[in-house]
């Protein structure tokens, strides 16, 4: 290898970031084509339990998938999820009684003390465990019965982009599998099949998104709103722009933000929504009028409504076609890249945000 | 009355939040009073049921006293917690199936449809509901099996403040009451009768956080950090902050905040901090120097250990003698105070914060 080459591939790496935004439509086809076969076996065994309710414990952008599994198992398999309470693991060394729950951990690395502790503590109680993560051979892995590996490949960049819509992936797979499994006609594979060519075309928003940033240069907060499926997108967009952006950006549900943080918008305050079309697209609908005409806040859409979007200073269009169920993992996508070009716009390393590594060891 | 008097009442209503936060020993000692043989009657029905874990629905400051019962009811009582999804019943109209649940409804008003729909669907499905609210005959209320009431009178402010601790207070009580109920020894009564007390010596502080509030007049932005039991005051302060002074206050979890969003934080950024003594002391404190060393933030600490306080430019020193588990009761009332002065300082509406009604109403 000459030095050029080398040159080549040392600032390829340092561009990780864009680069993992973009491989996100081959890695979730992977997914789907590859861990069909291992995620339905896990539902079939998983049938053999009487599970009452998840009880799920992850951190950062994979919490954020926690969230999406909250509200779509709940709706389609009818299963309650409580988030975790790590500290009461590994802290106060006073775990709750985990019977009848299925114990699952979500994590990119697998290795943070604090949620291997709740997947140990299941087994300990007897509960099945499950657990979503890229990394197989991890002490999280190792403690599970049950295991999905998302197979996105090495993740460099330290903020993660594709193994959180590989995370999603998999929890939507699970959701129908699940179903499939106790004998439920669930047709949602094929939604599933149309995952990757939805992201791919949002990810066409790309030159869209690097003019639209631009505006952004100066912002130093926000709030993102997002409700039902998308309540995970507001906060996962709200973790990349902190995480990588420095902006204090503040994720609510339409209906939480009316329970207060409302107070908080005056004129030309800037509002990113997320509001695809679906069962609580007009609700979203009827904050976002309210906000834009009664308080002259400035909005950001990523949306595929006319109605949302013509609202907008900065439109972001989605795919027309897209189940409300799976736009989670398509609407994120432009996100991202808004983060992305964001972050360049203020001068920041898209690569190694301040203060972080890729892998955060909590107990 | 004369024109004085009416006067006097007319300014007096309009200092409601202020009267409000002082009245909290009161509220609290006529709770713990008054309600006890109530929530011991209740705590014994529900002996008889078979629960698995609680299911609670609340928004805004109800929906953070529901994060210390997460955390109370897991450490105390080994109940685990699903916070619900509340578009999933009202939007979605595909509610979680709730066997073996404990469905619970935190509401001051108890009037929001939102809520109340998930504690109807409870009884629709046969699960034992149980309403924590102000107002004993709301919708809520009438919608429940069990009702405490916790009787903190009339709220005028639009800012929950004593509300809130009597919430807390009605969680904590009925942990005790659960425990002995079951069978088990359980003399944390004591530790309650001395909240009254505890608190009014917080209140104490308010000269000194009167002249503290001066500093924070041109805050935009700041963090909110706590844990465990506390994890409840960094998001109850944190609204306060922005209901009230309008700043975007983002709580979190010492652990959750190294998982990407410690990235906001810069030299002189302002860190607000909540961290009495207790099982978590040493990982938040670990997590301040390192902010403080570091990073160079600006810290405000509420605690009652020296090592906390002396890293902060600006300490609020709790009652030195402080059971972790009632901490949070009392260690948000200089948190309320702080927002209440900060609020003054900035020349804001203490009382009727803008964007905000007393009741809110989300589907």
């Amino acid at each position: 290898m000459n030095l050029l080459n080398l040159l080549i591939v040392d600032q390829e790496a340092m561009m990780s970031l864009k680069t993992e935004i973009l491989e996100q439509p081959e890695v979730l086809a992977r997914l789907l084509e590859n861990q069909r076969a291992t995620i339905e076996t896990i539902a079939a065994a998983l049938c053999n339990y009487d599970i009452r309710y998840l009880f799920l414990a992850a951190r950062g952008t994979s919490d954020n998938a926690g969230l999406y599994a909250k509200y779509l198992w709940g709706a389609y398999n009818r299963m309650p999820t409580a988030l975790a309470t790590p500290s009461l693991f590994s802290l106060y060394g006073k775990p709750p009684s985990l019977k009848n729950a299925l114990v699952v951990g979500i994590s990119q690395s697998g290795r943070s003390p604090d949620i291997v502790e709740v997947i140990r503590e299941g087994r300990r109680q007897g509960a099945p465990t499950l657990v979503i993560t890229n990394a197989p051979d991890s002490p999280l892995a190792q403690a599970a019965e049950f295991v999905v590996d998302i197979q996105a490949g090495p993740e460099q960049a330290v903020a993660a982009t594709k193994t959180y819509t590989a995370q999603l992936m998999a929890i939507a797979m699970l959701s129908v599998a699940l179903n499939r499994a106790a004998g439920e006609a669930d047709d949602r594979w094929r939604d599933l099949q149309d995952v990757p060519t939805l992201v791919r075309q949002a990810l066409d928003l790309d030159p869209v998104i690097e003019r639209a940033a631009e505006r952004y240069r100066y912002m130093e907060q926000c709030v993102v709103l997002g409700r039902g499926f998308n309540y995970a997108t507001a906060f996962e967009w709200s973790l990349k722009m902190k995480e990588l952006a420095y902006i204090i950006a503040a994720p609510y549900s339409s209906a939480d933000f009316q329970h207060g943080p409302v107070a908080v918008v005056s004129q030309g305050f800037p509002v990113l929504a997320v509001a695809p079309d679906g069962v609580v697209f007009d609700d979203m609908l009827a904050l976002l009028k309210s906000l834009v005409n009664q308080q002259g806040v400035e909005l950001l859409v990523i949306s595929n409504r006319e109605a949302a979007l013509s609202l907008a200073h900065t439109p972001l269009r989605l795919p027309i076609r897209m189940p409300e169920w799976i736009s989670p993992i398509v609407a994120i996508t432009p996100a991202q890249l808004f983060s992305y070009y964001l972050t360049r716009a203020k001068g920041y390393d898209t690569e190694a945000p301040r203060g972080l590594r890729k892998v955060t060891l909590t107990q």
